[in-house]
């Protein structure tokens, strides 16, 4: 058997329109699809409850008649850590415990300064009152992303998670059960879709509002978050996964194959780079690939999107190969070289790094400690891996003196006067001028 | 003359319905604005810089012909610091440095923690490589807002900040180029509306494509910000100022009625609201208005301002006032209060927090050293002041040596069998089974 992955070489006189092929298409807006979802934002916020209900039934396949057979409180949800495995208990403890203490790192702390006229300027931090997660349901049903939402809010001190996941037909998911209760969730509620996120946002008679809304879904989802972006707020809108590999040929080929193969059985648009120097090592990769594809349970998918989006590239050394993985900003960059640390100045922006050959995307999508959130489709560029901070907020914090407002009295009434705002102007100057 | 600014009492038997009808208006989705935006888009996407003159001429109504009239570099901008008055320039120095001294504090810092097994976990920091900055046009082209975006941006080592700005019959308004030159802004576009935020976001011929905008628009403004989210960063969608003044009656009423007609000027739909526990007080603020109206440039936008959304309001104490405010999340919040400090920490969410008599939010909108762009419409419940953090991307950084990569496989392994996903599981398996 042998993948359809593409074999490029920037040696190649049509290179660079190969790699812009490459890149992830741009979107465009789908008046329908924004159509759609405000029609359903605007039965839940109007109908409540009962939209909800019905847009279960219908969309869920899921037979419900009442809202509480859609509400996990802590208790009932503590129940499902007894419904799963030993091992399975074992080892989300153990990433759980492990993400918590990476994530203690991320929080950020009140600062102050004193200017010169002894006047106190700083940031006051708080967390945020509640958050809602939205856990995707079906084939990307998973407990790690309950983890790895739902550990950042309770670390930064969020008092009240809720959590949604659409369980099309009613069937639960014993394992994201019990990973919400491991992750201090306060209540799961099994809905999904635009209808979710509505619910979320402006609350209906059983359901909190929260303040923000974070976690991937459907492109109802996503149209959803854009549409009540600014009632609350939201985190980036995911796309497909992506893994980029730079190589120098000093790691076990199959490992490598094995990390691109693992970005692929994703998604059938999920996209697997490995850029080289070396060619004989992109053809034992190949190889590799080959051999372990009779192996894959989800082989259908992997070779779906190694053929779509994926590609072994040849460039002239490593430095084009940092400068080809910039261009992309990928979500996960690994630099299997010996020398990682050499190598990791000349990366720009990327979702996360793993270095050497021992650092498998793998670990970071599960237990290493880093969040397996991180910004897709080159938003690496300009946003960051989820964390603490994005449920933490900043109050600036001014406390001005006599003198003070006696110094900055002209300095602000001078620009006011410039912007034609005389109500600012003499705020600031009456404070000298007919004093407390 | 007497201002219709309402009167409320927590007394009152409908004062919840009295409160609720102060909150912001919900947005809702316009579908016949969501399709012209994103025919706007669309055009720019298609044909550039022709679009971008076209749009130019017939919605800004301004004779151009060719982009170079429409693009200031820095040495075209500088000549505009010598087209102000001394004071000005002074007044714009001395606010772009304390601008500057305050937002210093906020770069954040690499940082990296050691496992038991001695694997390197952390995250690294990196400045945006380009940023666009829209600057309104017309009565709300303000220079402090000029300061107050590009600064953050310098100050976080971004090293191409492109700033637009419409300009409406072709008129430039000096202080606003003589800012952009001031804060180190690398070009300005005199152009506007969704046309300057899709030219930002997908570039033409003669503008580069950046990584984020930010800066408040009027709507089709907001909504091509909303749209292009994804392929660019974004800042909260900005609306309507606010400033809520909690009193106990010991600063000179005459200072907090000129904090409310500050924000009122603003906008007719801006926000003026003072909470008291002393009704006698509250008189004396509702006649010092009366008082100052007539001296007011911006009268007749006072006066719409402060009854469309303005209110004097009465309560039991100054714990009632900080419930009060922290329902509405405010943009501004000064506590003009003996003990501002004894205070504090009964407020939870707001943008900025100024404490005391002479902590005046015009010293803020101008020159204290903090950003004026914050959080409106409640959004500070989940956003932040807009810093130099906004301008940084954070990566994760995943280094694992042979011990930690064997100590963990079992857990990942586990986990990504419990998710059906073989190959995720291999490949941390793998590095164990068969070492390199």
């Amino acid at each position: 058997m042998k993948s359809d992955i593409r074999r490029l070489s920037s040696d190649a006189p049509d290179f660079d329109a190969q790699i812009a092929a490459l890149q992830a298409p741009m979107e465009v807006i789908d008046p329908g699809l924004v159509t759609t979802v405000s029609e359903i934002i605007g039965r839940i916020r109007e109908r409540g409850d009962a939209a909800i209900i019905e847009l279960t039934q219908s969309l869920d396949d899921h037979a419900v008649t009442d809202m509480s057979d859609l509400i996990f409180d802590k208790q009932r949800l503590s129940e499902f850590e007894q419904r799963i495995s030993d091992a399975e208990r074992s080892a989300l403890k153990t990433a759980a415990a492990r993400i918590e203490r990476y994530h203690q790192q991320q929080l950020i702390q009140d600062w102050s300064i004193e200017d010169e006229y002894g006047s106190r300027l700083g940031q006051r931090i708080l967390a945020m009152s509640s958050a809602g997660l939205y856990v995707p349901g079906g084939k990307a049903s998973y407990p790690s992303s309950v983890l790895m939402n739902a550990i950042p809010a309770k670390v930064a001190g969020v008092p009240d998670v809720t959590m949604v996941a659409p369980t099309p037909g009613g069937k639960l998911n014993p394992l994201v059960m019990a990973a919400a209760s491991m992750a201090g969730v306060d209540r799961v509620v099994t809905i999904g879709g635009a209808q979710a996120v509505a619910a979320l946002a402006y609350g209906t008679e059983s359901i909190k509002a929260v303040d923000k809304i974070v976690g991937p879904g459907n492109r109802f989802v996503a149209e959803a978050k854009r549409q009540v972006f600014g009632k609350v707020g939201i985190d980036m809108i995911a796309g497909p996964s992506e893994i980029f590999v730079i190589a120098d040929g000093s790691v076990d080929p199959k490992w490598i194959a094995l990390d691109l193969m693992s970005q692929a059985e994703h998604d059938e648009v999920a996209q697997a780079v490995c850029i080289s120097p070396n060619d004989a090592y992109l053809d034992a990769v190949a190889e590799a690939i080959d051999a372990l594809l009779p192996t894959m349970p989800r082989r259908s998918v992997i070779e779906a999107s190694l053929k779509n989006r994926g590609a072994l590239i040849v460039v002239e050394d490593l430095e084009r190969a940092a400068r080809l993985s910039n261009l992309f900003a990928p979500e996960h960059l690994e630099l299997a070289v010996r020398d990682a640390d050499q190598l990791l100045p000349h990366i720009t922006h990327a979702g996360a790094i793993f270095l050497g050959a021992y650092s498998s995307e793998s670990l970071g999508d599960y237990c290493v400690g880093t969040n397996h959130v991180l910004p897709t489709s080159g938003a690496a560029r300009f946003s960051s891996p989820l964390g603490v901070y994005d449920f933490q907020t900043r109050t600036s914090i001014i406390d001005v003196n006599s003198q003070g407002a006696k110094a900055l009295a002209e300095v602000a009434g001078t620009i006011a006067d410039g912007e034609s705002l005389a109500a600012h102007a003499m705020a600031a100057r009456i404070r000298v001028e007919d004093p407390n």
